[in-house]
């Protein structure tokens, strides 16, 4: 998505809906729709004052933040090149020179999900992404088998919501002995605290976690101890308030 | 809304978005986009099963319950045609031959809405939904106005979510020795919350219920004695189960 | 039990009361002794209107819901009839083609318990509901018995609410190595919150779940992952809102 | 009710089951039906052992309380007649020479309802339990009209669990000024919690009070300072516990 | 003690302290002192009526219960005496023929308490309170030793409330793999709750129950599955509750 | 009482014991009892070693804290002596020259009261503590007599525990008008807290504490905004913790 | 205080620490010593790089908030020279042109008071922070006095922390008809939460939060409605968050 | 840090700051910025009066703790010098003849850690207190190479508040199987609150005990077992609380 001041700068913004089963407001379709109602909107306004263009779209439009998102993103991009600074710096410096990607290993068989991880490891990635969410007797086998290859890599489970809440209760309870971490193992925050209540595996918080009030939930109601925050699902309020 | 079925019967459905700023889901565009997403999915199902459609549709799209909202009104509306009864039969009777109409009271000086609610009062009206949720100390005297000329009318006064935490608890604070209810205070579950630990006032939950879940909450958290439910905002699901 | 409405339809209804030490209303003289209230009281209703019906029982007395749910029964029989419809589709549809059973096996010793498991097993019964509730020492036995055979079913133990909540202790305890459920270790919710505070083994909430609120309350007090619901002692009440 | 022992002694004991929408067992059918179910349990037992008769009873029988009851009031009147001594002397001896009646005033218009306050007070009655319980416009009038002729009695206004949670709330606001008690303002003990935390009436809870559990979530949940117990709802049970 | 009534009925009736460092009132001097103030106190109260002696006692000496528990099972011999009816009669008769005796094992070195339960269990009993309460490290092997040669015995151990917090969480950590009870491990209900927040073993309270609300605190704090009730510490108060 | 040390300094300490209902262990009888176990317990140590000998003394008794307190207070007053420093002095030192007495005004009619009350600040006196703690309706016009004559005198109605729960909830409402404090209202911090949480008036709370866990409950339960202490019946704990 | 970037740009900061009583940190002497600590550790950072700054600060030094705060503030002066924008639009942009200023009124007599507030409203001013926070009744009549002339300003009570528990309890009580906020009514946020729940007042909390985890206290803990941010006293971090 | 006094009579206390990352006012410039505030403050004051001087202390600046307990220190020291006693027999007197003194393992590689214990060990020590809280996976080595070399001595895992919540869940479920306390996890009570809840290993809190209220806190809220004071933290406040 391209946005260009009127001085000509260019700004370059994207939303990945991911989709309309992923979360309620993550479809293609209500995206576009989202951003021919904020487009207007926001017309006129200096997009280098991020928050004034930030409320006029929420006074425009409550929800599809990843509308909203790909507009932020491209009026940071404006800024970044009217100062002639890196959007990084403006947002307070760069912090860590580099991250350690994590890798998501995708949903399969036991056999191929390990077999992934272990060519992967080969190739020097130490985190993984192990996708869950599914029948729990194979869920176990696949973290099990994921981990076994997985040596002494970071593995976290994440069932990306997809676990009824008896379904996750078994399934953690049959991880309990091993080193990983189980991300979003329900669809809402009331479900993953019920979760919390009955195990001591570490738990990150993704999906439920939409702004302010949705991450303190996440510390208080779900006791995760990480979250996992996708830009463009949070339009960019959370973002800014964490730099 | 009209949907066909292979015997010929129509079903008619509609949906009401209310606007962008009413709630995430609702505007028009985004509810034209998820029946786009929907309509096919449901192709070539029995429209008398409405459980499964729902099931389908959900499984389709998480989001925008208002527009599967619509489809299932239609669905609704063949399965009483096929069967030559009326839906209200169907959902289990006629429980109450006659429901008190409430009018709303369009937001505007003191002086205007208790004109208003003074002349519905002549026609007949005895509740009085009295929309407030801008300005304190305007909204305030909107209320004792419109209930000083109520009678023994009902009033709600309904914010639609409008005050900030701190207003709220300054209207409830002056609005205590009045007989009137106040409707959706705050935004989130959680002001609201806090708004029913200061005031003994008679609480509606209205916008932020949007399933059994919220609906319960209204009751734990909110200690919401009422919820107001428009069968559109949930997309056929509550509707059911309060039968 | 036979309903016939003016048109001739015949509604057939039962009520399975399970005995005095069951559950408080569940016997048969109490059954028979409120349906000889409720009958007279539904004669001139429309069968058809199911929820008309629902409530004019309840008005009629409040307790015995075995005896209420009979009556329902056979109305959903004449609907059914009178539209030519089978019953599912005027509940929403078939939602599950087919459903695993699961098998009661009878309290007995360790020994009998899993020759029975075994003997089902072979014949391809992959779900066991072990009735245990007895001596805390025995019930262990049983329960460690059936496992041993039952290979890779899905085992319940179900102690239909038999232990005191320091035998329930006790047992959960000693079976925390298993893949097992529990179901209605004790008597009361309160007692099944503290088991549940007290293990991580997935619970299944049974008798006490009587209607909505103690619905809820499985899933509050007792966090129950999952309840065993049983279409007769409901009255007809929960099985409608969650079509 | 007449039981009569082995050695000639008669023992009266008698269940006043009030109807069936009173309580969910009190129902008179019900309640012979239970006795017809308990009074073979207990041929043979000694009728001076109490406690083995009430454990013989409550393992025949779980619920329908009150048919209990009167089997055990007989039985109390055979170990006094037995003993020679009063019952009361069995159960702890006389603590009080006389208690002050309260007069239950039917509920009726707030006229009737206040002139036979007045006309009960002239004739010494300084305890009133008016009956409220329906529509909240009225039952305000009706408790106002009472307390005005009431001089300095007592006056409870006992909703029998009538009002719906919101009406309860307007009721107890409305009433706030006045020095009344509230006696069971809703059917559960979870919706007398929240009209609990919205006024400062004295409440007593007397219908959801049905064995010590109860009896406590009376004070934990309910916050109750006064419970109002009736010997035949209980079977037997707390009226010991209490001596 | 001997109490003699008018008639000549003799009521006998006694007081075990323990000590004082047992509980706060149980030393035989204070008991002494309390029994000299209470003695005048009932003189001229008919024995028979337990419940009015109770109600002067508690009127003449709010503490030392262990003295009005001397007077009261004086009062309830006499009682016995007077009716020609065995206590147990009075109190409801006979409900259990026997029952297991269990065993305190004193405090010792590991060895010696493990051959006393060794010499024990070879003399038939199957229930041994196991004395600890006293350095964690040795606490832990006296539980070990005793309950390796306990066999299928049930074994309490019993700390008397001598663990502060911290060792009491060290000790049911490091007997968490055992089929043990924990009785009292720490002095107060608040200690007692934390450790039950820290283990599954089930726990037994004893010397904080007192009355009738820490009985219900043993259950709601310290969610104890069990207590210990020696009818001397209650002052004859929860003993006949319990009937 | 008098302790007189090896060089012959007399330490001088008493105890008020104050009578068996006020309090648990206050009767002269117990703590005569107590002293005479404990001061064999004590003879031997170095007096000014004031921690040392009431380590001593609980491990010799752990109740009776108002015998303890009488040594306790000797041992203080030797060790002024000895260091030829005022008490006040190692206390800390003098924080407060003076400190404004209030005045008990005893139980009478509420007309006396009040006459008590103007006579004793026609002297001086403003700080009243009018004693209440019986019948409602009386105490209710005690206080308001008093309050009436009290001017600007701060009037703290002190129930020395003495209202069943109902009885205070009644007082409290009906005070709630006037600038008064409520301490004691019942005799156990859980009922104080349920007067707390109706009440708005500031609460004191005096008998219930005894110790420091009980200091902090007046704080958690009761939401104390003050506390009562007395040194003697603390034992001589709470008084230094509090220097 | 002046910061000079290598490239000569010159960034102002300040602190004003209000002295050694107003909060733990905000002594000067306090604050030059961290000064001089912190001024060495960024030497060499890039000024423009605000959190990075900010991160290598409290690496240095965890406390003194005020004295991270000049630097920040220096650090965001330059960043805005560099780039030759506003910091207004780099924090996202001008949200509101003009902002009512409220004015602090020094403690004084009531009736000093007063006249303060007339003559101030006079000059167009109708937003005050009324200095409270010394003798509960010399602040009652300070707030009464100043209410009585504000009109209808908005009156904010501020304590600035300095009343005690039972002095918060005794004013809010006595406020409670006036249309006042009270601000930080006792010093620590477990105070303003038992405050809190005895008064329906909007409460401001201010001193007491420090960060975000306190941010989110004073609505949690104290259920506050708003708070008042102090730049200077969080050295920087909420500032951004809530952009 | 000397004191004279006006007799001529020494004090010596000193503060030990750590640095100005260990604690928020531990930092030796703002210690000694803070000693210059206080000195003058208290001249003129009795130095024995320790209460009295730290009352003047705290009303000239709140923070810096460390600073007040210099002085108070230097205080007792006069105090004792005065009145020619051991300061020990002011505060109460010898407890305990001597002390287990533990040991600090310095943060290094497990192997030098390992090399460390197992030599002090030789040399009669017991208790280590081993540093953590780095990277999780080295802690986990540290803690079990230690532990490895330590026998039956006690081993105290102190990570100084080191570890962020997700990386302190990870640390003690895998110390789970040892049997060592964990000090001080994470930074914040909060955060040790939550790591309470998801292990059973016994926690010491340190840092964030400050006063009173934090301390009760380290008992509420992260239910620690034990604490570990440090007299220069707390300004002199708890010291005197405990004697």
């Amino acid at each position: 998505m391209l946005f260009r001041s009127d001085e000509g700068l260019e700004g370059w913004g994207e939303s990945c809906p991911l989709g309309g089963t992923y979360l309620p407001s993550h479809f293609a379709g209500g995206v576009r729709a989202a951003l021919a109602e904020l487009a207007p909107a926001v017309l006129g306004l200096d997009p280098r004052e991020t928050a004034v263009v930030q409320t006029r779209m929420t006074a425009t439009l409550l929800g599809v933040p990843g509308a909203r998102s790909a507009i932020d993103v491209a009026c940071w991009d404006i800024l970044g090149k009217s100062t002639g600074l890196p959007v990084a710096t403006l947002l307070g410096g760069v912090l860590q020179a580099d991250f350690p990607l994590y890798e998501a290993v995708p949903l399969g068989t036991p056999e191929a999900m390990a077999e992934f991880v272990a060519a992967r490891r080969a190739a020097g990635i130490t985190r993984f992404q192990v996708k869950v969410g599914n029948r729990p007797e194979d869920d176990i086998a696949r973290a099990r088998a994921s981990v076994a290859v997985a040596g002494d890599s970071r593995v976290i489970c994440d069932a990306n919501g997809g676990w009824r809440l008896q379904d996750a209760i078994r399934v953690v309870r049959a991880l309990a002995d091993l080193d990983v971490y189980v991300e979003q193992p329900c669809r809402t925050m009331e479900e993953i605290g019920r979760v919390r209540a009955l195990t001591t595996l570490p738990i990150v918080v993704d999906e439920t976690v939409l702004d302010l009030p949705t991450l303190h939930a996440a510390r208080e109601v779900a006791g995760a101890g990480s979250v996992n925050l996708q830009i463009g699902r949070l339009g960019g309020q959370i973002g800014r308030a964490h730099v």
